[in-house]
């Protein structure tokens, strides 16, 4: 019997906000950031919501500049390991760069976490595109793009092969005999690859989802190719139904092209519904929120995506500008968006500022109209599931205490867990162990 | 009104043990190293006797002769984050290496702890000495030892430098004024040395604590000086009174000798009571423990630390054999320390064996007894307190219900914690930031 498809939901911990003023809203905690109370309520919340997971961004170097989200916060491993402790079901999704990391201490990291959480441990695999990181981290500049992604596909095979160092069966513990390890099933992983050498076996063993589960968030057509052949969920960013509908088809049929169940690829779009007791109620929210942005801010933003170019030099009335001699090398899909949405609808700079400052989004409206709209995507396929911000304080209680018995008494979604690991909440197989795949095949033979 | 100098105490969590064998005793769990719920239970029951931290070592590299609490265990930043949630006042002391990590994560990790933990992080700052872990990260081999503590010294000055990236009053938060940060108080690091160039800033702000404690355990003359020089506390190795007394008076005077005042180098030695209700039943635990060990595995143990020389090729009973002519590269400190005892003692190669695979250590009696050593050490200053090891399952009960009322009532040890902080825990300031130091040396002239 197959179960009938769900809804995932991931819920994304992002402090005091997404945006560079919504701190500024008069119910937003300007401490949220480092405030482990707050993180701790909020996943507490999501929990109690039946979320599949949370979700910890990340970035690795700020200037005064900086976004007031970026400038300071947690880092992932550390908060989401704290939260371990603090939740018993909900899937922990922390961002961590391969481009200034070494493997064997992230797959460390996460296996550790794996077994703190009785295995609700997710890796959202990033590469590092600002280009100011090389900076702290004693190098000169960052690879190239493609460069980068071949680094990923390399990082991510020796993490998961120290993921597989030891076999299920391989920590024997036999207090009579004196055997603590079964040698046989304990695996040296000798991987010597253009970018890395790394001997192992790790030196803990395999956690209770046999591996963490992989995310990826890569937009750009290199981005979905990676995402397509190796992540088990995809961070979409798609702002609209439309981008939904075609991102969906694309990594779908990317991931079929790989020779891969397109199924167990979850493409999850981050949205940021804004809830009211009415449409008119959460639109007075919207305007709200979008009336805390300045000009200003939004023209940072706008620089810093196309590498620090000073858009203060236009007229802000004016057709956006010709950048197009301008470098994309860094943040490049969501440069690239913003230059297909000024072609389509011929927008002014100052309309270009707006948008970025205070995305709208496709969710605003009463708990019935935001019910909908997640349920056309879903149906449509447009999105597997969703990644909720918090784009106001309170909007995540709204949508537990609101949006939530909608969608499950429509079932669309979850009544409660399932099981108790992360895999288990999204329908993911745990992989069996190589080496022991291998033995089995070799007996078979 | 100076206070009383009183008696400081870690507790070391280390899973299944910390010998080869004691993991077959009988009340042992084999799976106590990748136990949340074992860790948690250890956590605040030190927590309940009151302890000033948790101690977690760590190493990088295994192979399948490895000794089993070696093998397979957390990681100590992701265990120490989850156990952060489950207590209030313990602090919290990660081992992490120079070595294979980067500067830059490391800050944020622990700085990130330590805003979780309400400023309750310490850093165990190690060298990596196993001849094998370089190859866990794509290097061909390790620095040489004295070039390791260069690495050392730069590493902390970039960790402590991004730790003051942000003055206290550089977050501003006016949600009036928009202005999130003051960046006049926002600070780069600019760092540009022999191994590292890191710009900065970090992006998470100062901690509760003002910096994490620092933590050392180097034995050898550049490791002593090390610590001396920037360490807040040392976990030391001081087998014995005599090895206590030396070892203390000699670092406290090179802390002198570096202009420090030596009262806040505090040195702890580890060390691993066993109580009974009486001397002679704690001897008796004593003698069951080191019944669970081999001849076998105590050899492998000689051989690591002689760069896996093979010992069972040299009579048992004879005088220990001439080894002279193998390198001590690694692991200097303990091989010096067995040639030492070799030399004083006479010893044959399996009285070398024995003590080596289950060192009795100088605390086995009864609570009055364990509780007079202690109050020895520290009043005769071989110690400023001490690291616990729980030899055999149960001791740490015994030790939080017998051990430390005694140390109590002779008002060797505190009632209760008397603030919220590790330094205040530990008796140690919170350092000014440094640019606000600078800023106000410059207004002041």
């Amino acid at each position: 019997m197959t179960k009938a498809r769900q809804i995932k939901l991931g819920f994304i911990l992002h402090g005091v906000g997404r945006t560079w003023n919504d701190w500024r809203h008069p119910d937003r905690d300007v401490n949220a950031s480092t405030s482990f109370a707050q993180y701790k309520r909020q996943a507490q919340l999501a929990e109690k919501g039946k979320f599949d997971f949370l979700f910890v961004a990340d970035s690795l170097s700020i200037t005064e500049k900086s976004s007031p989200h970026y400038l300071n916060r947690f880092e992932p491993i550390t908060i989401l390991s704290a939260l371990a402790g603090a939740t018993s079901h909900i899937g922990l999704v922390a961002t961590l760069t391969v481009s200034y990391s070494e493997p064997f201490n992230v797959a460390r990291q996460f296996a550790s976490l794996d077994h703190i959480s009785g295995g609700r441990a997710g890796w959202n695999v990033v590469t590092s595109w600002l280009g100011d990181t090389a900076a702290n981290f004693s190098k000169a500049e960052h690879p190239a793009h493609d460069v980068r992604y071949r680094i990923a596909g390399e990082y991510l095979d020796v993490v998961q092969g120290l993921w597989d160092s030891w076999e299920d069966d391989a920590h024997v513990a036999d207090k009579e005999s004196g055997v603590f390890v079964n040698a046989e099933k304990l695996h040296r992983l000798d991987h010597q690859g253009e970018f890395f050498q790394v001997r192992g076996p790790l030196n803990i063993k395999r956690g209770p989802q046999g591996q963490p589960v992989i995310f990826q968030a890569g937009a750009s057509d290199d981005g979905r190719n990676f995402a397509a052949r190796r992540a088990d969920a995809i961070f979409a960013a798609a702002p609209t139904y439309e981008d939904g509908l075609s991102y969906y088809a694309d990594v779908k049929a990317r991931a079929k092209g790989f020779g891969r169940d397109a199924d167990k690829l979850l493409v999850l779009p981050g949205i940021a519904p804004i809830v009211g007791e009415t449409d008119a109620e959460a639109e007075a929210r919207y305007r709200e929120l979008a009336g805390l942005e300045s000009l200003e801010t939004g023209l940072g933003f706008l620089s810093r995506s196309f590498n620090d170019h000073d858009f203060r030099q236009y007229d802000l009335d004016a057709p956006f500008p010709d950048v197009a001699h301008i470098g994309l090398n860094s943040q490049q899909s969501a440069t690239k968006r913003i230059l297909a949405e000024v072609r389509a609808e011929n927008l002014t700079l100052r309309q270009v500022v707006e948008r970025l400052s205070a995305p709208r989004g496709a969710f605003v409206g009463s708990p019935e109209t935001v019910a909908n709209e997640l349920q056309r995507w879903f149906e449509d396929q447009a999105a597997d599931g969703f990644v909720i911000f918090e784009p106001l304080p309170g909007q995540l209680d709204l949508f537990v205490d609101k949006v939530i018995p909608i969608l499950q008494a429509r079932g669309l979604f979850r009544e409660d867990y399932e099981g108790e690991t992360f895999r288990e909440s999204l329908g993911l197989d745990v992989p069996e162990n190589r080496h022991t795949a291998a033995r089995s095949n070799r007996s078979a033979a």
